[in-house]
């Protein structure tokens, strides 16, 4: 039996032993009674019970010493086995953001899998100097008002036609939809999707435990009947939309059908987040006003991201909400991550609120639109019997595949041909028997094409011959 | 019955009646039919629909009109009723961040509710430099690796004896614990918390769902034998400490304890999140080492933030892990916000391996400890009667008021008496009937303590003769 006492003293020289390390001698015993104040039986016991647990071991005549690792190499990563228990099953899942953030790249691969807008199609901003000038400001490191910086939140306002109050800016769109599904939706219920979807929302949605429930779009958006459906049968809180423009897709939601969306959601008291990500990543055409400005009672919740149209590393997006749910969401994104740095927030202020902003918007969306309609026709003109609708913004064309084709299939020969696309499954939610592909034609210029849908061709070929499986 | 075309044409007039706004006159009928081309009888019911939805009113020989609002005024803001019946009962709690980031301010009001650490304390450490040089760095506004950039990820490696895989690089140690805690316990189960604790992590346990289960420290930090019989109890599986230096209390956990906690934790499949932020905010005796230091079996997720010691809009900070555990917290990292912003991340190493750091850290520490000990004596003179332990670390002290004295009513007459301090209430989880003040000394010089603590006494005495409730 080891005293409680003993089981102190134990415990007191196992830092020691850490310290003296495999065959480190231990001091004697006598010493031990002297430093640690108690009795010999005592310190003998405590001994004894790291013998037996073979954490040290004597040797009769030279003394104590801190035992050998049986296996010193096993020891250099611990053995984690019961965290698999703990942890069971994961929620988590990252499927889609993965395969975005950590596309292949590499001498001859032509990129079609990016999520972010190529350097190339912006023009200098002076960001740095923004930056510089925000991180020399008096005052300019201390926490910045907890909802954001009020130039901030104005002008995302005006972006919007809503009121400043109404803005909460958050460290780029991603954490903006986390903190709004999780705190509109609790765990375990569904939440719709109109289809195809944003894998970043699918994956906030999933990691949350969260049931996504797909509702299609046709080519006008998200399709009113399926939407009536779908609220009616899961009663859920929250449907998730890209108004403007899609991610994948590039179109939105068709001005006529705006009414009647935002009714079905007044009639199932249901939320709307309206991701708006594509605000400024039009093509040429008039944007359309965010679903936002129609809403008369608070059911839209519109998140936007200056991450695409400036810099990735400009994490700076917003919150537009009215009502009960935009304080219930200001106390989420306080408990998320407390506020955002004042310096990034002062930063983009200027970048935004610049002379040339204008300018650079322009130029961004001619640049996009001219890259959509070069890497159109040359689909039309290689692949002419793959569906696609000719994306009116964003940065991605969505392109069906043959029936029986797999997605992921072609993306593997696609890029074992030398090019990266996005299998579409990601993009969905449901059983859809119809496969797709995501192409990104921001990070590839115009000149690249001809040979990138060239190898997406053989891939997609070498797939419905049944090689690629 | 309205037939299914009239619905549609019903839901096309929508936009048109908003675009006419109150008053305005609609089309005839005739101009309708042939615009939308349907029959005159699916365009009447359609507008009978709106005439009995109130939203059109015939005026007879004159034409049909966009029906005026009943009450203008009150669509100013919209009846955002329905939203309550949608989101029910909020699980979000921020109670105690709210009163860290929003203490009052003012003219004469010593504050001593702050959360962070006053620039006064803070040497110059080129802070702005660093930035702006990150900031025109080539490249440095892309897409930094979502673990975060290398030379971050080693550094926080070795100030905990750890290895650069194991780091991932978060916005901040607020967010990093939201994710940790969310990554390993599913909404519903218990959580154990050392108590008394930080606020900001009961927050995120609450708002995900969970039970936190308080677990009492003594002047040794968190009790063995009570965290057995916690872990025992409910199966939690995870446990919140700061063994380094706590948030309220400064001090952290005897080292005579460490082996046992582990100990504990490895019996019953536990991790513990470490949270060591006041890791560079000792008082000028050696800081213990991480407890993930002595953690041999991957238990231990140990938290720090750059943003106490450094400046609170340098939002970076870390989580370090091991095992499968790292993964799932990883995966989690990139579903809530992708990745921490490159430049923050570059001028965060150029400060924390300058030349100078080591003496900033050395001045902050003899700065945080003088205060500390000026704040003990004028407490033993000034409040003999109420019991505290003197900080080892950190920014605050953690204060017992007599038997049945009301913290918040206390706080109350402190601002009242002028002295922001912080009700106990919000680090404890359970139902402790001894109550208590946290008061924090990184806001206020030296030279106000004996007014601040003379303003306290009045609150104490005011509540303690019942003047306060």
């Amino acid at each position: 039996m080891v005293t409680s006492s003993a089981a102190r003293v134990r415990a007191d020289l196992l830092p020691l032993l850490g310290s003296l390390g495999p065959g480190g001698r231990l001091p004697a015993s006598r010493a031990l009674v002297a430093k640690l104040g108690v009795s010999a039986t005592t310190v003998q016991q405590a001994l004894a019970a790291l013998v037996a647990e073979g954490l040290v071991e004597t040797r009769p005549g030279a003394g104590t010493f801190v035992a050998a690792r049986p296996d010193a190499a096993e020891h250099e990563r611990p053995d984690t086995g019961w965290q698999d228990v703990t942890l069971s099953a994961s929620l988590v899942q990252t499927a889609g953001l993965d395969e975005m953030l950590r596309s292949p790249t590499g001498d001859g691969i032509l990129p079609m899998a990016v999520g972010f807008v190529a350097t190339e199609l912006q023009a200098d901003l002076r960001l740095p100097a923004a930056l510089a000038r925000a991180a020399r400001r008096p005052g300019g490191w201390l926490r910045p008002p907890v909802a954001g910086i009020p130039q901030l939140r104005s002008w995302f306002a005006g972006q919007l036609g809503a009121e400043a109050e109404d803005v909460i800016i958050t460290p780029g769109g991603q954490a903006a939809l986390s903190t709004v599904i999780r705190a509109v939706v609790p765990a375990g219920e569904s939440m719709l999707f109109a289809t195809p979807s944003y894998p970043g929302a699918l994956a906030v949605a999933r990691s949350h435990g969260l049931v996504p429930v797909p509702v299609p779009e046709d080519e006008d958006g998200v399709r009113p009947d399926l939407l009536e459906r779908a609220a009616a049968r899961t009663r859920a809180r929250l449907v998730y939309l890209q108004p403007t423009f899609g991610n994948p897709t590039g179109t939105g939601l068709a001005h006529h059908r705006r009414a009647e969306i935002l009714d079905i959601a007044h009639r199932h008291g249901m939320f709307v987040v309206e991701d708006d990500w594509a605000r400024w990543l039009g093509h040429g055409a008039p944007v359309p006003p965010p679903l936002y400005a129609d809403d008369r009672h608070g059911h839209v919740i519109t998140v936007n991201s200056l991450t695409k149209v400036v810099a990735p590393s400009l994490r700076v997006g917003a919150i537009t909400a009215r009502g009960q749910v935009a304080a219930r969401i200001a106390a989420l994104r306080m408990v998320d991550d407390l506020f955002v740095s004042g310096p990034l927030q002062e930063a983009a202020v200027e970048v935004v609120t610049a002379p040339g902003w204008a300018v650079y918007c322009r130029r961004l969306s001619r640049l996009l639109g001219a890259r959509a309609a070069a890497l159109s026709s040359e689909l039309r003109a290689q692949l002419p019997e793959l569906p696609f609708r000719p994306p009116k913004g964003g940065t991605s064309l969505w392109l069906g595949l043959p029936t029986g084709v797999d997605d992921a299939a072609v993306a593997r020969r696609a890029l074992a041909h030398g090019v990266t696309v996005t299998a579409g499954r990601h993009h969905l939610a449901g059983d859809q028997p119809e496969t797709w592909l995501r192409l990104s034609y921001s990070g590839l210029p115009e000149a690249d094409y001809p040979e990138a849908v060239r190898r997406l061709a053989r891939a997609v070929a070498d797939v419905s011959a049944g090689a690629g499986q």
